[in-house]
């Protein structure tokens, strides 16, 4: 299969990239480095230092020769998207490569409308790419169990049926959003669906919850290792409590602690991935998965990770900080996750046994959060942003010319 | 009150402008004119003939003196929008400044990027301009009643209670646009929701049915009389009819013409949202109305506009087309509109009299119509867009410098 990974050079789309090619699948990747960009510009840097791409791709063509294949560009680019879809006809494309954090979004004006715009006008170009290419592909979309937010319902995958009046429908499930960054995965979610509507197109939309993990099968040598962020703005909540607890900083809870999300190791999301890659959906569907294994409450991740650092003589402290989102702090929630398991999805890690691998890992890299710790912290507040970011350059949005 | 339209130079947005001030109001407008040069692009013009921006101030100037102000500018533009909201402070808002072509948004790539990059980074640029200078101030919102689409359920509005799995909830009522310009007003409802919810803004969303009609109480002579588009792309469907019957045209109704949407006469719309401006929703309120007086079958309007303009001797012939569009030619239609009627909405044109009027009005300018006929029969199709409209140009995205 050829397997198109957008946002290549992220945490997951290198560890996908490694794990389709030790399947034996061709693989071509794109990114503009934002990532590596936007973590910069905030004042952070990965924990585990990863290679600069061009030793990444010679690193993983003298394993697989001319099976990996990269292109460094923009997706607002109409010009660029449609090139390498065009050319390399995907099977499968697999978009990880929106702007992916929630404080971030939050900043100020200018990052809201860079992370609107960026994911927006770069889901539009895909979707209009696969159409003009390759219209029969599979698109796997990332989106986030955090379209949901935390409705006082049981969360169905992607559809409810209801009643309403004396008629039934199945209507989408209602989306509660809880950032610009959230609200702009709806509004591709919502594209995506049309497309497939107007144009057959076929797509998976991933509702994923919150990955953690420093390793995956594949990450065999420090020259595979994925990124791994800390910081408050791209760090999520387990892999920046094990930061933190490396350092002796005290793992930062957000308000009462109450809030509960779906959690997933990266290897286990690698593999959700992958078998979604090898089951697509029918000509014309669109497909919601919820993609997550557990769900925790972050105060209780807290509790886990310093009973584990304890262990480990680390000697955590947990402290509550006064909560920067707009958000319920105890709340009601229940996810469904079945359509993985179907498919035969099975949890390959137990997060105690992954806690404790970030944990090893992450020693070997204490100088560097160090350096950072005061990152973690940083408080972007949801209702007034960050008065110390500067502003967001956005890349030109190029119309296409063919 | 300080009334800030945006839009000013549009169908709508002239309209309410004339009522506005005739009510005593101070009114600033906005525009970029994109309205009149989208219409030059796909090859048409105005039925009847408006005065350039700077003779239709000249003329309110001298009614109503410094009541009026106006502005050339692009909502895109973060600075443009943070200095005129800054600077006049309005007590109301009214947002008519989107893209608000479904077969525009349909053409090709270039025209559906323009209409999602227009439409959600203009009201983005409004919502933080509102944050940053008049959080107090009432945000009315032209959304469609096309958001819905056509589920096979009573259509509420704005929110629904339902039952699932044993709990009972209030949640958006769901989205099934039909058009990207239809999904990105659905953009849009959802961001401005999330503004209020957040930053406590206030708002009212208006899901407006389909707007016709060529006169208002305040439209008293020809140099006040509002654009009239009757090309496929622009002109809504009863004025479009009504332009086809004044030239012996067929009324073309597309595919099975059980299309059935809600309608409302151009003086209605202009009270309604007069209403809107007098009785604004508490703060931090996110309020949805469904705006339409009576709901029709496109095909039974088809045979009104006939039986109307037969009377007159206008000897018009009905003509069924292939439907470029995707969507049901038979379904269930029944929508709420209730709230404004509580608010103290009744309508006061009957459609017959309107449509009666509108053949006169439209005799007139007989000439007009017959030059552009072909605009009438464009056939922008759905699935496969238009070949013969070259790209749209995408002004640039101008980031906040304060």
């Amino acid at each position: 299969m050829k397997i198109l990974i957008l946002g290549l050079d992220g945490y997951i789309g290198w560890s996908l990239a490694l794990h389709q090619l030790s399947l034996g699948n061709e693989v071509c990747g794109i990114d503009n480095f934002s990532r590596r960009k936007s973590v910069e510009e905030i004042g952070s840097w990965s924990a585990i230092p990863i290679l600069p791409i061009e030793k990444r791709m010679n690193i993983l063509q003298k394993e697989y020769g001319d099976k990996i294949t990269f292109h460094a560009g923009d997706l607002v680019d109409s010009n660029f998207t449609n090139d390498v879809i065009g050319k390399f006809k995907p099977d499968a494309i697999i978009h990880l490569a929106e702007q992916p954090s929630a404080p971030y979004s939050m900043i100020d004006q200018s990052h809201t409308l860079y992370t609107q715009y960026n994911n927006v006008m770069g889901t539009l170009n895909v979707i209009y790419a696969m159409k003009n290419y390759v219209p029969k592909s599979h698109l796997i979309k990332l989106g986030t169990m955090g379209e949901y937010g935390t409705p006082d319902l049981e969360i169905a995958e992607g559809f409810m049926e209801v009643e309403f009046r004396g008629k039934k429908a199945t209507i989408p499930y209602p989306r509660f959003a809880g950032s610009w960054y959230h609200w702009s995965k709806v509004h591709d979610s919502n594209n995506v669906a049309f497309a497939c509507k107007l144009w057959g197109l076929s797509s998976t939309d991933i509702m994923q919850g919150i990955v953690y993990g420093t390793r995956t099968a594949e990450i065999t040598d420090p020259n595979k290792h994925t990124r791994f962020d800390f910081d408050e703005i791209f760090g999520t909540v387990i892999n920046r409590y094990c930061a933190q607890a490396v350092i002796g900083h005290p793992l930062t809870v957000y308000g009462k602690g109450g809030q509960t999300r779906g959690f997933l190791a990266l290897e286990d999301s690698i593999q959700c991935m992958s078998i979604l890659i090898e089951n697509p959906p029918e000509k014309g569907e669109y497909r919601v998965i919820n993609q997550f294994d557990q769900q925790y409450q972050v105060s209780e991740l807290a509790e886990r990770v310093k009973r584990i650092a304890d262990k480990k003589g680390l000697d955590a402290t947990i402290q509550q900080l006064e909560n920067p989102r707009v958000e319920k702090e105890e709340h009601y929630y229940k996810a469904d996750h079945e359509q993985l398991k179907k498919l035969g999805f099975r949890a390959t890690r137990h997060i105690d046994d992954e806690i404790g691998i970030m944990l090893d890992d992450l020693t070997s890299h204490e100088d560097r959060i160090r350096t950072k710790k005061d990152q973690m912290t940083k408080q972007v507040k949801w209702r007034d942003g960050s008065s110390t970011i500067k502003q967001r350059i956005v890349n030109p949005l190029i119309l296409p010319t063919d």
